[in-house]
């Protein structure tokens, strides 16, 4: 079975390949009568566009959305709906010269592997452009959570090894890697520039907050919130870990320094990142993730062709220095189509019809 | 819609509670003629029996599995196979006096808050006993690894901030704690006797290593084998973090560190961890898990009651000290389940009749 | 993937052989708080339970269902409820001398061809055994309607021929049969004490009529509720077709017969069977099945062995004339689910939250 | 959860309403190397298109399918196939007169119930025209079971009371209601005639026959074959009724008519419909589905507006007699669909590794 679907209530496929004729989602399960525009999804899809600053591929595809259907006079339906966007400036032939050779960090190598077929450009399916599908059905969820004040908001924590500071949240989009504290981001900003001379690339770690949630989202014992998200996460690309709270470090500290007290007014401290059992406690969530270098790189790498025989390859094209910052609205829209289907699976717990008095039993 | 069910083929639902009458597992979607008897079953089963050691909880459970369906004459018959398991010494009177008491680290909250109604015997289903269910399926799956020579092993790479230093995997089974390092194991063991005393607990790091796996496993997008991995794992109790391959490592060196090459022999390096773009390259597959200490302690912590109040809490009982070994076959169990399922729906993409030329078109 | 499985909110596993240890179920979805006893599932087991009359097989089965999980203090929890009954007269051996032989009617000959292996005691999970696990699942969606004053009856409309002409609904209970017309049920009975003594068996069509239900259920396009009601009915081994409203009629007159016509007080009539476009309209839901008739006869057939060598064969054992009246239970389970799975699955479209007002906007 | 997926392995969602801006399938899970162009996919969409004949409606819809993903170099690739045909001849503009009024006999009605909202045009996602994309799903799954040579076929068995005789496969092409009985095809028209004239529509009845299918299709106990196929046949709008085999005639005949006998050169008869316990066991497989007269005719009705004030209704508009002959490629697609899906679910089965061996054991 193919995996091309998330949520079971808040239903996501998305399709298409990077240097096919257009990309999409279609989401199965968005409840009727929500207020609904193409610029309500515009407005993430431009958070996450190529070419907008010093790290990123110059790439220029404007990603303007269209919606196919499920919409009638300004709001949704209750029926599938269907964003597409088309590809528009897609150098198919630039990768012609790389159609026999796997590229290291790729997955040239398991496709061909897996399928027996491969499409060679740029990726295909494995492509970050597939992202963009999911950044326009996360902004659908995103709508749906706003209207509960719940909201979610992901950063730059590290990149290239420096690590944010004193986190201000307020500063968060005065610098272009929505970065919580300025100075760490200029200096971000100059690794970026040191190492995109050296034709290499970087990674970085994405920290995520998710506040205004209410207590019960998840599913014991395999959809606990904890274990849906991370799943979500780990899904994107580039990201090769998750931790929730306390996280790694939760691992080398003792229980009475781990558990959150709860005192009359609240929990006492969030190293369960919102999360207890799996199920939300009302606190806010917290979750980072690690993000590997991108591994298309000018510096030149061993790699073989399909003939098994060894070759070097230097990866030209329009490629970013790091996923982060564009990855950070994906992030984001992971958690919002989490949250959103867990919102409305809660709801099926709510079957209590208008009359029920437990007493006439 | 509730999360007990885990998997797409190789489809297990789990359900009892730790203090009910039995806990157990339905594998719906194991093949047909699948050697099996319940000594494959219980061998895991006893693996993560509690009373083997000091960091064990006292309660002793048989934790004898039955196969009730699916078996005859050896073999599976390819329809559901149901694992059963018995409760035998569930104390729950003594939990009654914690029932109007939110124990601090534990679902209590959550659950009351989701469910409206609490079952407090012992976390009812968040209790860790449930695992004792995925072990017995996963041991299913493990048996369907190894006719395809796969194998999965996890052991303790870190507790309570002591960590395996030279990882020698021969030694696994030279220590009750399943660690690679057996001077390291002591040093743990030293560390367990000593938060024992204190009424405290442990958390630590898991390392987990699935050699064997054929290229190809995982689906793009959402189903990649990393995502699917995290969210398995992380949808034990106490995991709070998962690591893929060179992990949050990835996101402080570059691409040229970072990225494997290939060399007509093989893969020059392994931190991807196995998978490229979501799918098994033929490499091990390497993961990582935090696990957060215990939160039953008997130290005194600050909570509230059913009325808000301020209460405070010791907490008795036979509890572990760390989840450190017993999560170890937990562990192995869901990367079993991961990669059986995977291995099935990769049968899905061979679709090829006997007679296909593709020059007949 | 296998198809032991029913429902998408709430969702049922079945399991266990004719002829094994145990067979059961296993609901995840069941919301919390509904209060459920043994006796509410063993009620409606009574009355599939054989050996009730002369149609009956004598196997003597008390079909006594245990509850193992889900429940605290009389309420359902919110997690998988267990419920299981024990084989215990169970005669295997009865079957020896079936198990190179293909009985004609039965799923013998394309079970083996599909699974390569076979379990030839009784059926297997091929077995009308395998409803009871319907039956006692059935019994809590039945539960969990009758709050919401929805009821479920099935009847049966024909037998061997003879039709049920005045349709006395308050008769039912009159006769074994659970015919509304008693004199029908008369010469049906008379029908089957002659077949049975010419060692053959008997067909009908069973009647369903679902009352109380609220507009709204069912969901476009291919989980209509018209389409997951036939789906249901039609796996139930002995059905061979399903009508909704006025079925096969339906074909054979014009729109303008056919249509429902709307009154400021209601339809005016229910060709419909109380659903349009696939989603109820709130008239009684009504569909009709064709069963087949017991393909266990003790008449001598024609078949084969494994060998492909003509053989023949006379059933004896202890087989039912008709599935009827035994599969009427059976109906209104696969209905009861159904109808509470779409229940459930609509309330995902409340997704409202308490302070939404459009004006925001 | 929403309903516009279909399927497991070869999984099926639909989209788009009659008068909006496009309708379209994603299908995840075709296998890759499938050899598929637009045109394998246009030659279906024709068969269905609107303004074919004297009981078709005028409206011209060209119904060009492109394909916008999952295609590469004539071959799938194993990711998603998302299949787009643009609405041209939508008149929305003669819907307003409907807007506040409830078409007998259509979802307008439970619609509104359901959602709250109402797309009034052309009855959105209720129309007819859905059905489009099921083909164009449907020849996607009909071109991987021709490389089984499996073939599905639908036909006119009866129009308008009219029944066919004689069946001549050979002729089912010579009429345009595809009726294997010429005369009675005849005969059909002038009642189609007729009956326009007096403003009215017909119903009827489609015969399938799908040749070549291995045994072993089909999965106890929910998603038994004839399970699934009644509830894919029964999701078509029109449909009230599902017949497999001897269908409502099994129920008045005895278990030794009704047994097809096994001989060595194969069964005897197919009473069955070539499903046995809900298994194909190699024989053709049949059904027949009733089809209800097209709701919407110019003869005044009875119905009732928005405020449930009584309102006389003529439908005008372009509107079908009968959805016969044009329901036809649907019920073609949709066994189509439901084969495909079975055919791949059953490769699961097939798990032996190439060097299993049982004495391993």
């Amino acid at each position: 079975m193919a995996g091309n679907t998330f949520g079971q209530v808040f239903r996501v496929t998305t399709w298409g390949e990077s240097h096919g004729t257009a990309i999409g989602a279609t989401i199965d399960g968005c409840p009727p009568g929500l207020p609904l525009s193409p610029e309500d999804i515009q407005q993430d899809l431009d958070r996450r566009r190529p070419g907008t600053g010093g790290a990123a591929s110059p790439r220029k595809e404007p990603d303007k959305v269209e919606i196919l259907s499920g919409i009638f006079e300004g709001v949704t339906t209750g029926t599938p709906l269907t964003l597409i966007i088309y590809n528009k400036d897609a150098h198919s032939k630039s990768y012609n010269n790389l159609k026999d050779i796997f590229r290291p960090g790729h997955g040239d190598f398991s496709y061909l592997l897996k399928y027996g077929v491969r499409d060679h450009r740029g990726g295909g399916r494995a492509s970050a452009r597939e992202t963009a599908a999911r950044v326009a059905a996360g902004a659908v969820a995103r709508r749906l959570l706003a209207f509960h004040h719940i909201n979610v908001l992901a950063y730059t924590l590290s990149l290239g090894g420096i690590d944010a500071g004193n986190l201000d949240f307020e500063s968060i989009n005065d610098n272009r890697l929505f970065c919580p504290d300025s100075d760490a981001a200029e200096r971000m900003e100059e690794r970026i520039k040191e190492v995109k001379k050296e034709g290499d690339s970087l990674g970085g770690i994405v920290g995520i907050l998710a506040s205004g949630c209410p207590a019960g989202l998840g599913e014991p014992v395999f959809n606990k919130l904890d274990g849906d998200l991370a799943g979500a996460l780990m899904s994107i690309g580039a990201v090769k870990g998750v931790e929730i709270g306390a996280g790694f470090m939760a691992a080398r500290i003792t229980g009475s320094e781990n558990n959150d007290a709860l005192l009359p007014e609240g929990f006492a401290s969030n190293n369960s990142g919102g999360i207890l059992a799996g199920i939300s406690n009302g606190e806010p969530i917290i979750a980072r993730v690690a993000v590997k270098p991108i591994p298309s790189i000018s510096k030149p790498q061993q790699t073989v062709n399909l003939d098994n025989e060894p070759v070097e390859i230097k990866i030209g094209g329009r490629h970013d220095i790091s996923a982060i910052p564009r990855i950070i609205p994906v992030c984001e829209a992971m958690v919002c189509l989490t949250l959103a289907d867990h919102l409305l699976r809660m709801k099926t717990l709510d079957w209590f019809p208008e009359d029920f008095e437990i007493d006439e039993e």
